[in-house]
């Protein structure tokens, strides 16, 4: 019997050590990595890293090389929480039943720790010593698709199409797909898809390994904005039912609750079918998948 | 007899070209490009830029494969620009004569298109259909680099810094030489290393080159905080003074102004010292290191 908690649990301890050891400061920028440091150990369930092992996984077993890259991923995903949580942004309280970073380090700090998480995981991601095992070619591979998926192209814009919204700029439905897609999708799209070309996967299989992570990706976001107006406050530790004070965009929002959750489900039956090809060598993708329909937080 | 404006206007016409076909948008994501191409466009000197090609004439002459490289610490640069002006750091209102990001497009927005303008000078220079002309080798040991110059040991922590001076945590005035040396020297110094790199050079050079321009980095910066004293509002284009108001911890707040003039000729000896030794091929980084102390903008 696969067992998701301890599994997720087994990686994050990876990634945790790893970053541990990583995020180290001098006396000029102690507050500066404490900062860093805060959200990155704020309690993150290490999805997008799991996803890259369990990825990597179907295709090879040396999973001592894909923790840094694994580990790169969670600072940039980190540091688009706390720009995203900033007062001209989302204005966020709380995350993970914790002050956002800026209520802590205020806002300026706030705003370098992500620039600096976000320039780290390029750090890591091109580091020759680190990543000795892996070939150059495959590490540029990797860390250029990193650009193109969170970039002004990919999960940037996704956020840029968020503020307009609060902003009640954006009238129209139709851009809730490519809101979610570029949102939260391309990042978890791209975790599944350097999972493969950590592995020497083929084109295709790296082709297949993606579309999988953009649909549990958009499905999770269909997810996270149910729980935001299902959830109690206690349990997903922050402020809910934001979105529909901010008047957000989001699929339950347009759609209706019933509706959210059958298109959610819908999703990832089809990311399942995707990779249900591999076999046994994709039940920790196929358990993961599931998960995100059925947590609640 | 050389001629630096002319040199200078040269390569920053070659940037802008490569800029203005590089920064593209689509129907998503148009307002955000446009505020990147607003700071990108506001009248820069190309410095740094200038100074990469400039090294790299040093030892290669294959210049159009720089412009990629320059373009992307342009980004980099003007990245830093962009959150340095926000209303929690410096808040400033105007630089180079025009109104600053966010005056403009709003904090978030600004806030998102430093974002992008970083995540995208690393996309740039890991390009490899760009860059066909660059080693896989040589691109990540300039990436890579890039992110140690500008993260959270580097730029970053300058600015960091740089946020704790103006909040009155900083009394000691030990740290004025760090805070100069991180927040502008690593990106000037990373420019004229670069230049190196690219243009195979042995590591000798390379490290000459690096210490080049870390001190006209520093005389670059102390000139600034000289300018912020003396210059007209009209002449520099940004609210002068400022300094002073915020408490900031500058070279000539604490020095004095001839003592500043002098470090920052002193500096500049040192640094065409150092370049001395490569001959005529050294004549536009001398030219370039006389202007910093000469500059009345």
């Amino acid at each position: 019997m696969f067992n998701l908690e301890a599994y997720i649990s087994f990686w994050a301890k990876k990634i945790n050590s790893f970053l541990d050891d990583y995020l180290s400061f001098d006396e000029t920028n102690k507050g500066l990595v404490e900062s860093m440091r805060y959200s990155i150990f704020a309690g993150g369930k290490r999805l997008r890293p799991v996803i890259i092992y369990s990825s990597y996984g179907i295709f090879d077993s040396n999973f001592e090389k894909v923790t840094p890259f694994a580990a790169a991923v969670e600072m940039l995903h980190t540091y688009s929480l706390i720009h995203d949580d900033l007062p001209s942004m989302d204005n966020d309280n709380f995350r993970r039943g914790k002050p956002t970073n800026h209520k802590i380090y205020g806002e300026a700090v706030a705003i370098l720790a992500g620039d600096a998480l976000l320039t780290k995981a390029f750090e890591l991601m091109l580091d020759r010593k680190i990543n000795m095992d892996v070939e150059p070619e495959v590490m540029l591979d990797v860390a250029y698709n990193l650009a193109i998926a969170s970039g002004e192209k990919g999960m940037i814009s996704g956020q840029y199409l968020d503020v307009l919204g609060n902003m009640n700029e954006i009238k129209s439905t139709s851009t809730i797909e490519i809101i979610h897609n570029k949102k939260t999708a391309k990042l978890i799209a791209y975790s599944a898809e350097i999972g493969a070309i950590l592995g020497y996967a083929t084109d295709m299989d790296r082709e297949n390994l993606k579309k999988f992570g953009e649909k549990i990706g958009y499905a999770f976001q269909i997810v996270d904005d149910i729980l935001d107006i299902e959830a109690f406050d206690e349990i997903l530790g922050k402020d809910t039912g934001k979105d529909k004070k901010l008047n957000k965009i989001t699929y339950p929002a347009i759609y209706g609750l019933e509706n959210s959750k059958k298109k959610a489900t819908l999703l990832v039956e089809d990311a399942i079918d995707i990779i249900s090809f591999y076999g046994d060598a994709a039940t920790p993708l196929i358990e993961i998948a599931k998960y995100i329909i059925t947590r609640s937080k």
